[in-house]
């Protein structure tokens, strides 16, 4: 299926998109043409255009590899995306599935037949099964898992067994193991007559009679050694290696630290379960990074680029909702001081610069100790050195700025005591800015949270409201 | 040097930092003590103790992978960072000093002589030189690539002439090659007489009597074919490639996409140069997710969480002043509005309301945009499709929570009109929102610039000042 001249390079990929859009678009107006004329006398000659087209769209499909037509599928509003799924070869379905984001998989499986989704799956390892099951309609699961012979239902139930996050989930079923009382010559031979090994393979497990872990046997030193040694000299006997329960982040840490392109994975027994593969690896990574990106702005990862203006609209409901809410307490904390502002209703133009720097600066500090404690570099150790350089850096900078806003605020309204408090109120919701965004990711993080969720709406809840109250109470005493 | 049970679990990587931690204490405490007693009489028994202590830590630095040793130097302050960089080995060096950040870097090389420096570098590849070269001083340079050898000096400085974010400053020179005209039988005779191949090596580049690259013979097929065939027959000729100037971003995705391990970079001539490793891709997409994230929040890359509180302050300027810039703009449209919030003083607690939530949801929108151009999912085709789904879902949205503000502001001022403002005010600014996280980021992208860097900043500023100014405007219409 993967023609590689095809996915030389990423410009192809552009152009055949570009090529597939103005087929697609031709197919329509051919439709369209058929549809208007209701097919008179033309019809015939119509519809051989349009078988044409839709033959030339099929052989482009399935020169494509499947994660190709999976970023086409994504790229495709809803009907074109309908119209091109349907000329995928049933035998593609499953591995393109696999490869198109959760928002669109959702919307494929919507549209399809019972029958074709258990044909998908036919052609799917179990690791892979387990992973299309969570969006598969029940009834099709239940078929699916009776289908499948005792040993890959069990692979799979136990696939799905492992909660996410964890490396199980990760693993993968297929690898080449080997027993641990053979020669290199017997593995040499092994292979042979195995015939193919996967492309990925980098190394060879070795186990007991029992299946408990072993050692690592890298195809490159079968190469390169004496094969008439025992398995047991020539393998690495401590290599990297995870638990099926272990965390899958701390996984991802390991392959990017250590260079891997495969580790074993084993049970609490030490037996070999599975592998993970620095492809799964890299995919962890890419969908936590966007899973992160979304989230903090309050959207959830399952939102469609293409997905209906309703659909999207209420995806965005949550984070709306939060926010005016915490919009209300700080209107209503500015509500306290309308006497004040009444009086000197130049303080209403200058309190969103105090609420608005401290959100900004708190954010940095935020940002750097969530960096920091993603990579594990803050510790009981040095969290109090941290906490007050990040103060020191505060009021340092509110000293500083909050003076040349004071100056200009004197420059306008023309008096000393409204910079005066103008300063005193950066000084102070800076620090405040600094407090929040150490201890708020540290609280999360401690509670077990993942401490980049929704920090930045509290720390603006936070800076908002306490820089209104700081800089209105300080006028209210001072000022009137 | 590294010892496999050493690394086998991050858990042991924190276990061995907290050690090293309280090793350092005592040690600290130590040092003190011998201070303050001035070395009286006990001298001789506090040397020895120190002495333990330093060969103990010395030891278990010693066991570590490199990359442990960088992120135990990124988790220590700067005095510990630099004792502890003093009881490494001089020939560990320079792995180190490529395993850290780019600020830590700046500050070990700081604090190192010129003839370290160059001690460290030679222990390096040609491309980890090239890598380290932008932070060594001038002369260091000079006198470093003297001392290499011609054919080494000139791998240098052709690494050195990529420019940062093409594959020729991502890839490495280390592979192994073989030529096109032998059988596989040959080909195993000479990795046999190399003896050793790298790890992370699972294909063999082959090329033509002029350097022409021609295809990949991957490791396994050496193992499972008659060692009779031709190179030619077994290699595959059409493989994914990368040109030396070529965008990194793009080789990423291709690595992602198809499951690379190993990749061959060509020059314009179809010439081997080099190979790109999914190792450097890792490391690439890591700097830049982490790049991102720290700009997001007017950060450079290059701080380091225990630099000075000076040097950490400046390091905030640039976003201070450009974000104090924005408020002050945003303050003067409030300002423009002094008389009509004096005559409704409820005005002022109301407006943040509307420029909050215009920012949040603008930046929902901007966020599904950027994502949207990084996977390239965007393009003339379905822009204006993309383009007014989002203002639909912005007049919807505006429509439905604005009314629910818009019914709380009349709940609480007992007047309809505000209501009504209120909600016009919310329609009209989510739409002007809408707009802005639409085009903010393509008119960035299509100028050539990361969507990413600086939108955010953007448009707060535009949903801000245009908020206040929407609903203090419509206030000073249909209000007095």
């Amino acid at each position: 299926m993967l023609k590689d001249d095809e996915i030389k390079h990423q410009k192809n990929l552009q152009d055949t998109l570009v090529q597939i859009l103005s087929l697609l678009k031709k197919q329509e107006l051919v439709s369209e043409l058929v549809r208007k004329q209701e097919m008179p006398r033309h019809d015939l000659v119509q519809n051989l255009i349009e078988k044409q087209h839709v033959n030339e769209l099929k052989k482009r499909l399935q020169q494509l590899h499947p994660a190709d037509v999976a970023f086409i599928l994504e790229s495709l509003p809803l009907d074109q995306r309908q119209m091109v799924w349907d000329l995928v070869k049933v035998e593609h379905y499953g591995a393109i599935l696999l490869e198109v984001s959760d928002a669109v998989r959702e919307s494929l499986i919507e549209e399809m037949e019972h029958e074709e989704l258990l044909d998908a799956a036919e052609h799917l390892d179990s690791d892979e099964i387990a992973d299309l099951v969570p969006d598969l309609p029940k009834d099709v699961v239940f078929e699916l898992l009776t289908s499948l012979d005792s040993r890959n239902r069990a692979k799979v139930q136990s696939a799905l067994s492992f909660p996410e996050g964890t490396v199980g989930a990760l693993m993968e079923f297929e690898m080449i193991t080997v027993r641990d009382d053979i020669t290199l010559a017997t593995v040499i031979r092994y292979l042979q007559r195995r015939g193919e090994i996967p492309a990925q393979t980098d190394q060879l497990f070795v186990v007991d009679r029992e299946n408990n872990f072993k050692g690592l046997l890298p195809l490159r030193s079968l190469l390169i050694h004496d094969p008439d040694l025992p398995v047991t000299e020539m393998m690495l006997n401590e290599p990297v290696f995870f638990y099926t329960d272990g965390s899958a982040r701390e996984a991802v840490q390991a392959f990017e630290r250590y260079d891997l392109l495969s580790a074993p994975v084993i049970n609490a027994h030490h037996q070999l379960v599975g592998c993970l593969t620095v492809d799964a690896v890299m995919d962890f990574i890419n969908d936590t990074s966007q899973k992160e990106r979304l989230n903090q702005v309050g959207l959830s990862e399952e939102e469609d680029l293409f997905a209906s203006v309703w659909k999207s609209a209420k995806n965005r409901w949550m984070w709306l909702a939060i926010n005016l809410l915490t919009a209300f307490v700080a209107s209503r904390v500015i509500g306290v001081f309308e006497n004040t502002i009444q009086q000197i209703v130049a303080l209403a133009t200058l309190m969103p610069i105090v609420a608005g720097i401290g959100g900004n600066t708190g954010n940095q500090t935020m940002t750097l100790i969530i960096r920091g404690l993603a990579l594990q570099q803050i510790n009981t150790n040095n969290f109090k050195y941290l906490f007050f350089k990040e103060l020191a850096i505060a009021f340092l900078n509110g000293l500083l700025w909050g003076s040349v806003i004071g100056v200009v605020a004197y420059a306008l309204y023309d008096k000393i005591s409204i910079g005066v408090v103008m300063t005193a109120a950066m000084v102070l919701n800076l620090l405040l800015a600094a407090l929040a965004g150490v201890l708020i990711p540290l609280i999360l993080h401690s509670t077990g949270r993942d401490p980049a969720m929704g920090s930045s709406v509290m720390l603006t809840a936070v800076t908002d409201s306490m820089g209104f109250f700081i800089f209105l109470g300080l006028a209210t005493i001072f000022l009137l």
